[in-house]
Protein backbone atom coordinates (compact mmCIF):
# COMPACT_ATOMS: atom_id res chain seq x y z
CA UNK A 1 0.00 0.00 0.00
CA UNK A 2 1.56 3.66 -0.65
CA UNK A 3 2.35 5.94 1.50
CA UNK A 4 -1.02 8.40 0.63
CA UNK A 5 -3.11 5.69 0.17
CA UNK A 6 -2.13 4.61 3.60
CA UNK A 7 -3.23 8.14 4.64
CA UNK A 8 -6.47 7.98 3.47
CA UNK A 9 -7.37 4.75 5.62
CA UNK A 10 -6.00 6.67 8.69
CA UNK A 11 -8.08 9.04 7.98
CA UNK A 12 -11.74 6.82 7.19
CA UNK A 13 -10.67 5.42 10.45
CA UNK A 14 -11.01 8.62 12.21
CA UNK A 15 -13.61 9.70 10.70
CA UNK A 16 -15.65 6.50 11.21
CA UNK A 17 -15.06 6.94 14.91
CA UNK A 18 -16.11 10.41 14.85
CA UNK A 19 -19.37 10.07 12.34
CA UNK A 20 -20.13 6.41 12.22
CA UNK A 21 -20.81 4.52 8.78
CA UNK A 22 -24.17 5.30 8.02
CA UNK A 23 -23.47 9.11 8.26
CA UNK A 24 -19.64 8.85 6.50
CA UNK A 25 -19.01 10.41 3.18
CA UNK A 26 -15.54 11.18 1.33
CA UNK A 27 -15.93 15.01 2.35
CA UNK A 28 -16.05 14.00 6.03
CA UNK A 29 -12.84 11.83 4.96
CA UNK A 30 -11.26 14.30 3.99
CA UNK A 31 -11.83 16.72 6.66
CA UNK A 32 -9.25 14.31 8.50
CA UNK A 33 -6.53 14.42 5.76
CA UNK A 34 -4.92 17.36 4.40
CA UNK A 35 -3.82 16.25 0.72
CA UNK A 36 -7.72 16.85 0.53
CA UNK A 37 -10.98 15.34 -1.07
CA UNK A 38 -8.98 15.08 -4.89
CA UNK A 39 -6.52 12.79 -3.77
CA UNK A 40 -9.15 10.57 -2.50
CA UNK A 41 -11.35 11.02 -5.23
CA UNK A 42 -7.55 10.34 -7.35
CA UNK A 43 -7.57 6.81 -5.60
CA UNK A 44 -11.45 5.87 -4.86
CA UNK A 45 -14.30 6.32 -7.18
CA UNK A 46 -16.65 6.27 -4.08
CA UNK A 47 -17.32 5.59 -0.83
CA UNK A 48 -17.85 1.54 -1.00
CA UNK A 49 -14.85 1.22 -2.93
CA UNK A 50 -12.92 3.32 -0.18
CA UNK A 51 -14.63 1.04 2.59
CA UNK A 52 -13.92 -2.46 0.81
CA UNK A 53 -10.54 -1.05 0.65
CA UNK A 54 -10.29 0.25 3.86
CA UNK A 55 -12.07 -3.49 5.61
CA UNK A 56 -8.55 -4.91 3.15
CA UNK A 57 -6.28 -2.21 4.92
CA UNK A 58 -7.44 -3.65 8.58
CA UNK A 59 -7.22 -7.18 7.35
CA UNK A 60 -3.55 -6.44 6.61
CA UNK A 61 -2.76 -5.51 9.52
CA UNK A 62 -4.32 -7.86 11.50
CA UNK A 63 -1.73 -10.28 9.43
CA UNK A 64 1.10 -8.04 10.13
CA UNK A 65 0.00 -8.82 13.99
CA UNK A 66 0.28 -12.71 14.33
CA UNK A 67 2.50 -13.75 16.32
CA UNK A 68 2.81 -10.62 18.58
CA UNK A 69 2.06 -13.16 21.34
CA UNK A 70 4.20 -15.65 20.38
CA UNK A 71 6.86 -15.63 23.45
CA UNK A 72 3.71 -16.00 25.62
CA UNK A 73 2.80 -18.91 27.55
CA UNK A 74 -0.30 -20.50 25.98
CA UNK A 75 -2.66 -19.71 28.60
CA UNK A 76 -1.28 -16.20 28.65
CA UNK A 77 -2.07 -16.12 25.40
CA UNK A 78 -5.43 -16.96 25.79
CA UNK A 79 -5.91 -13.87 28.20
CA UNK A 80 -4.46 -11.32 25.94
CA UNK A 81 -6.64 -12.18 22.76
CA UNK A 82 -9.82 -12.37 24.73
CA UNK A 83 -8.41 -8.99 26.64
CA UNK A 84 -7.82 -7.40 22.67
CA UNK A 85 -11.37 -9.06 21.73
CA UNK A 86 -13.38 -7.31 24.83
CA UNK A 87 -11.36 -3.76 24.31
CA UNK A 88 -14.17 -1.71 24.40
CA UNK A 89 -14.00 0.28 27.46
CA UNK A 90 -11.65 2.57 25.31
CA UNK A 91 -13.84 5.41 24.04
CA UNK A 92 -12.34 5.36 20.47
CA UNK A 93 -11.85 1.64 20.15
CA UNK A 94 -15.90 1.56 21.30
CA UNK A 95 -16.75 4.29 18.59
CA UNK A 96 -14.71 2.27 16.07
CA UNK A 97 -16.50 -1.14 16.62
CA UNK A 98 -19.92 0.76 16.56
CA UNK A 99 -18.99 1.76 13.08
CA UNK A 100 -17.93 -2.15 12.76
CA UNK A 101 -21.55 -3.17 13.53
CA UNK A 102 -23.07 -1.06 11.22
CA UNK A 103 -20.79 -2.13 8.69
CA UNK A 104 -21.35 -5.93 9.40
CA UNK A 105 -25.07 -5.27 9.33
CA UNK A 106 -24.56 -4.46 5.56
CA UNK A 107 -23.49 -7.77 4.71
CA UNK A 108 -26.50 -9.62 3.52
CA UNK A 109 -26.97 -6.82 1.42
CA UNK A 110 -23.62 -6.06 0.07
CA UNK A 111 -21.82 -8.72 -1.15
CA UNK A 112 -18.38 -6.85 -1.32
CA UNK A 113 -18.62 -6.46 3.06
CA UNK A 114 -19.55 -10.01 3.16
CA UNK A 115 -16.60 -11.36 1.68
CA UNK A 116 -14.34 -8.88 3.35
CA UNK A 117 -15.94 -9.40 6.68
CA UNK A 118 -15.83 -13.63 6.12
CA UNK A 119 -11.83 -13.17 5.91
CA UNK A 120 -11.62 -11.34 8.80
CA UNK A 121 -13.18 -13.42 10.38
CA UNK A 122 -11.30 -17.05 9.12
CA UNK A 123 -8.06 -15.19 10.48
CA UNK A 124 -9.75 -14.42 13.92
CA UNK A 125 -10.98 -18.32 14.00
CA UNK A 126 -7.91 -19.50 12.90
CA UNK A 127 -5.89 -17.83 15.16
CA UNK A 128 -7.86 -18.59 18.34
CA UNK A 129 -8.46 -22.08 17.22
CA UNK A 130 -4.28 -22.35 17.23
CA UNK A 131 -4.16 -21.00 20.83
CA UNK A 132 -6.29 -23.66 22.44
CA UNK A 133 -4.76 -26.16 20.73
CA UNK A 134 -1.55 -25.07 22.68
CA UNK A 135 -3.96 -25.10 25.39
CA UNK A 136 -4.85 -28.15 24.72
CA UNK A 137 -8.15 -28.27 24.83
CA UNK A 138 -11.02 -30.92 24.04
CA UNK A 139 -13.13 -29.68 20.64
CA UNK A 140 -10.99 -26.53 20.05
CA UNK A 141 -12.78 -26.31 17.03
CA UNK A 142 -16.51 -25.78 18.95
CA UNK A 143 -14.93 -24.02 21.53
CA UNK A 144 -13.81 -21.60 19.08
CA UNK A 145 -17.13 -20.76 17.62
CA UNK A 146 -18.62 -20.66 20.68
CA UNK A 147 -15.54 -18.03 22.25
CA UNK A 148 -15.81 -16.04 19.11
CA UNK A 149 -19.51 -15.68 18.99
CA UNK A 150 -19.91 -14.61 22.93
CA UNK A 151 -16.81 -12.48 22.34
CA UNK A 152 -18.92 -10.76 19.14
CA UNK A 153 -22.17 -10.75 20.68
CA UNK A 154 -21.30 -9.18 24.51
CA UNK A 155 -18.83 -6.64 22.49
CA UNK A 156 -21.92 -5.57 20.33
CA UNK A 157 -24.78 -5.81 23.41
CA UNK A 158 -21.80 -3.82 25.78
CA UNK A 159 -22.00 -1.46 23.06
CA UNK A 160 -25.51 -0.97 21.93
CA UNK A 161 -27.16 -1.22 25.33
CA UNK A 162 -26.53 1.33 28.31
CA UNK A 163 -25.84 -1.09 31.15
CA UNK A 164 -22.23 -1.59 31.18
CA UNK A 165 -21.12 -4.90 31.95
CA UNK A 166 -18.55 -6.09 34.18
CA UNK A 167 -16.11 -7.34 31.12
CA UNK A 168 -13.10 -8.19 33.47
CA UNK A 169 -15.54 -10.92 35.36
CA UNK A 170 -17.07 -11.99 31.61
CA UNK A 171 -13.18 -12.38 30.48
CA UNK A 172 -12.25 -14.52 33.21
CA UNK A 173 -15.91 -16.50 32.65
CA UNK A 174 -15.05 -17.49 29.16
CA UNK A 175 -11.59 -18.50 29.61
CA UNK A 176 -12.77 -20.59 32.27
CA UNK A 177 -15.06 -22.42 29.89
CA UNK A 178 -12.39 -22.67 27.24
CA UNK A 179 -10.02 -24.12 29.32
CA UNK A 180 -12.25 -26.50 31.08
CA UNK B 1 -53.24 -2.44 19.60
CA UNK B 2 -56.66 -1.77 17.16
CA UNK B 3 -57.12 -4.53 14.72
CA UNK B 4 -55.45 -2.18 11.67
CA UNK B 5 -52.86 -1.75 13.97
CA UNK B 6 -52.11 -5.26 14.52
CA UNK B 7 -52.98 -5.56 10.61
CA UNK B 8 -50.28 -3.20 9.41
CA UNK B 9 -47.67 -4.77 11.74
CA UNK B 10 -48.53 -8.05 10.45
CA UNK B 11 -47.36 -6.47 7.16
CA UNK B 12 -44.36 -4.73 8.34
CA UNK B 13 -43.25 -8.19 9.15
CA UNK B 14 -43.30 -9.88 6.32
CA UNK B 15 -42.23 -6.37 3.95
CA UNK B 16 -39.12 -6.39 7.00
CA UNK B 17 -38.14 -10.18 5.55
CA UNK B 18 -38.59 -9.33 1.71
CA UNK B 19 -37.03 -6.09 1.84
CA UNK B 20 -34.19 -6.01 5.06
CA UNK B 21 -34.69 -2.56 6.97
CA UNK B 22 -32.75 -0.07 5.14
CA UNK B 23 -34.69 -0.70 1.62
CA UNK B 24 -37.93 -0.86 3.79
CA UNK B 25 -40.68 1.99 2.62
CA UNK B 26 -44.23 2.93 4.23
CA UNK B 27 -44.97 2.11 0.28
CA UNK B 28 -43.33 -1.28 0.28
CA UNK B 29 -45.33 -2.11 3.79
CA UNK B 30 -48.21 -0.89 1.86
CA UNK B 31 -47.57 -3.54 -0.60
CA UNK B 32 -48.23 -6.19 2.13
CA UNK B 33 -51.16 -4.87 3.44
CA UNK B 34 -54.62 -4.51 1.21
CA UNK B 35 -56.10 -1.56 3.00
CA UNK B 36 -53.38 0.10 1.69
CA UNK B 37 -50.77 3.27 1.91
CA UNK B 38 -53.39 6.08 2.97
CA UNK B 39 -54.41 3.70 6.48
CA UNK B 40 -50.86 3.57 7.09
CA UNK B 41 -50.36 7.30 7.23
CA UNK B 42 -53.22 7.42 8.89
CA UNK B 43 -52.07 6.47 11.99
CA UNK B 44 -47.89 6.47 11.63
CA UNK B 45 -46.35 9.94 10.49
CA UNK B 46 -43.41 8.36 9.13
CA UNK B 47 -40.83 4.80 8.95
CA UNK B 48 -39.42 5.67 12.15
CA UNK B 49 -42.70 5.91 13.83
CA UNK B 50 -43.92 2.85 12.60
CA UNK B 51 -41.04 1.09 13.18
CA UNK B 52 -40.45 1.99 17.12
CA UNK B 53 -43.97 1.04 16.83
CA UNK B 54 -43.31 -2.40 15.57
CA UNK B 55 -40.78 -3.05 18.29
CA UNK B 56 -43.41 -2.28 21.21
CA UNK B 57 -45.42 -5.03 19.21
CA UNK B 58 -42.58 -7.37 19.24
CA UNK B 59 -42.21 -6.85 22.64
CA UNK B 60 -45.72 -7.27 23.50
CA UNK B 61 -45.67 -10.56 20.96
CA UNK B 62 -42.60 -11.76 23.41
CA UNK B 63 -44.66 -10.81 27.08
CA UNK B 64 -47.80 -12.91 26.03
CA UNK B 65 -45.48 -16.20 25.48
CA UNK B 66 -43.96 -15.89 28.56
CA UNK B 67 -44.58 -19.03 30.31
CA UNK B 68 -45.33 -21.18 27.03
CA UNK B 69 -42.91 -23.39 28.54
CA UNK B 70 -43.96 -23.47 31.89
CA UNK B 71 -45.24 -27.29 31.99
CA UNK B 72 -41.99 -28.40 31.19
CA UNK B 73 -39.26 -29.63 33.53
CA UNK B 74 -36.46 -27.20 34.02
CA UNK B 75 -33.79 -28.59 31.40
CA UNK B 76 -36.52 -29.06 29.04
CA UNK B 77 -37.55 -25.37 28.91
CA UNK B 78 -33.47 -24.30 28.80
CA UNK B 79 -33.25 -26.49 25.87
CA UNK B 80 -36.64 -25.26 24.40
CA UNK B 81 -35.01 -21.53 24.61
CA UNK B 82 -31.73 -22.82 23.36
CA UNK B 83 -33.93 -23.88 20.30
CA UNK B 84 -35.89 -20.34 19.66
CA UNK B 85 -32.62 -18.17 20.15
CA UNK B 86 -30.99 -20.32 17.50
CA UNK B 87 -33.77 -20.69 15.08
CA UNK B 88 -32.14 -19.41 11.92
CA UNK B 89 -32.50 -22.60 9.66
CA UNK B 90 -35.82 -21.22 8.74
CA UNK B 91 -35.81 -19.30 5.65
CA UNK B 92 -38.25 -16.83 6.12
CA UNK B 93 -37.14 -16.25 10.21
CA UNK B 94 -32.85 -15.66 8.91
CA UNK B 95 -34.54 -12.75 6.74
CA UNK B 96 -36.38 -11.57 9.39
CA UNK B 97 -32.97 -12.02 11.96
CA UNK B 98 -31.05 -10.35 9.50
CA UNK B 99 -33.41 -7.37 9.34
CA UNK B 100 -33.40 -7.37 13.13
CA UNK B 101 -29.53 -6.97 13.20
CA UNK B 102 -29.59 -3.88 10.78
CA UNK B 103 -32.21 -2.10 13.22
CA UNK B 104 -29.75 -3.00 16.21
CA UNK B 105 -26.94 -1.93 14.48
CA UNK B 106 -28.95 1.35 14.37
CA UNK B 107 -28.83 1.99 17.92
CA UNK B 108 -25.94 3.66 18.48
CA UNK B 109 -27.95 6.54 16.59
CA UNK B 110 -31.17 5.90 17.68
CA UNK B 111 -31.96 6.58 20.77
CA UNK B 112 -35.45 5.04 20.41
CA UNK B 113 -34.82 1.74 18.47
CA UNK B 114 -31.80 1.83 21.76
CA UNK B 115 -34.46 2.17 24.03
CA UNK B 116 -36.79 -1.05 22.77
CA UNK B 117 -34.03 -2.87 21.93
CA UNK B 118 -32.91 -2.46 26.00
CA UNK B 119 -36.28 -3.15 27.05
CA UNK B 120 -36.56 -6.75 24.81
CA UNK B 121 -33.27 -7.22 25.89
CA UNK B 122 -34.28 -7.00 29.69
CA UNK B 123 -36.86 -8.91 29.09
CA UNK B 124 -34.97 -12.01 27.59
CA UNK B 125 -32.35 -11.52 30.16
CA UNK B 126 -34.83 -11.98 33.24
CA UNK B 127 -36.71 -15.68 31.05
CA UNK B 128 -33.23 -16.79 30.52
CA UNK B 129 -31.83 -15.97 34.36
CA UNK B 130 -35.45 -17.65 36.24
CA UNK B 131 -34.71 -20.87 33.83
CA UNK B 132 -30.98 -21.19 34.77
CA UNK B 133 -32.13 -20.46 38.66
CA UNK B 134 -34.77 -23.41 38.14
CA UNK B 135 -32.15 -25.73 36.86
CA UNK B 136 -30.08 -24.50 40.25
CA UNK B 137 -26.80 -23.43 38.34
CA UNK B 138 -23.98 -21.54 39.90
CA UNK B 139 -23.55 -17.55 38.56
CA UNK B 140 -27.19 -17.47 37.20
CA UNK B 141 -26.27 -13.86 36.16
CA UNK B 142 -22.80 -14.20 34.75
CA UNK B 143 -24.23 -17.64 32.91
CA UNK B 144 -27.38 -15.34 31.31
CA UNK B 145 -24.82 -12.91 30.12
CA UNK B 146 -22.60 -15.08 28.73
CA UNK B 147 -25.52 -17.30 26.82
CA UNK B 148 -27.58 -14.42 25.82
CA UNK B 149 -24.54 -12.79 24.10
CA UNK B 150 -23.35 -16.35 22.42
CA UNK B 151 -26.55 -17.22 20.95
CA UNK B 152 -26.75 -13.31 19.49
CA UNK B 153 -22.99 -13.92 18.11
CA UNK B 154 -23.84 -17.26 16.93
CA UNK B 155 -26.70 -16.05 14.83
CA UNK B 156 -24.95 -12.99 13.39
CA UNK B 157 -22.38 -15.00 12.39
CA UNK B 158 -24.66 -17.65 10.85
CA UNK B 159 -26.25 -14.92 8.85
CA UNK B 160 -23.34 -12.82 8.10
CA UNK B 161 -21.54 -15.61 7.05
CA UNK B 162 -21.38 -18.40 4.13
CA UNK B 163 -20.47 -20.82 6.01
CA UNK B 164 -23.26 -22.62 7.85
CA UNK B 165 -22.53 -23.64 11.52
CA UNK B 166 -23.80 -26.43 12.93
CA UNK B 167 -26.16 -25.11 15.12
CA UNK B 168 -27.46 -28.32 16.80
CA UNK B 169 -24.10 -29.11 18.04
CA UNK B 170 -23.73 -25.37 19.30
CA UNK B 171 -26.85 -25.57 20.81
CA UNK B 172 -25.84 -29.03 22.69
CA UNK B 173 -22.15 -26.68 23.86
CA UNK B 174 -23.71 -23.71 25.39
CA UNK B 175 -26.62 -26.03 27.46
CA UNK B 176 -23.55 -28.14 28.47
CA UNK B 177 -21.34 -25.24 29.45
CA UNK B 178 -25.29 -23.80 31.10
CA UNK B 179 -26.01 -26.68 33.07
CA UNK B 180 -22.18 -27.21 34.45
Amino acid sequence: MTKSKCQIMEATYTALCRHGYADLSIEKIAEEFEKGKSLIYYHYSDKQELMVSFLDYLLEKMQEETGKFEDLEPDEKLDKMLEEGLAIDDPEMKEFRKAMMEMQAQTPHNPEFAEKFQQINDLLQKRFEKVLKENNVEKPEIKTEIMISTIEGLANRSISQENTKDLEKMKEEIKRYCLN
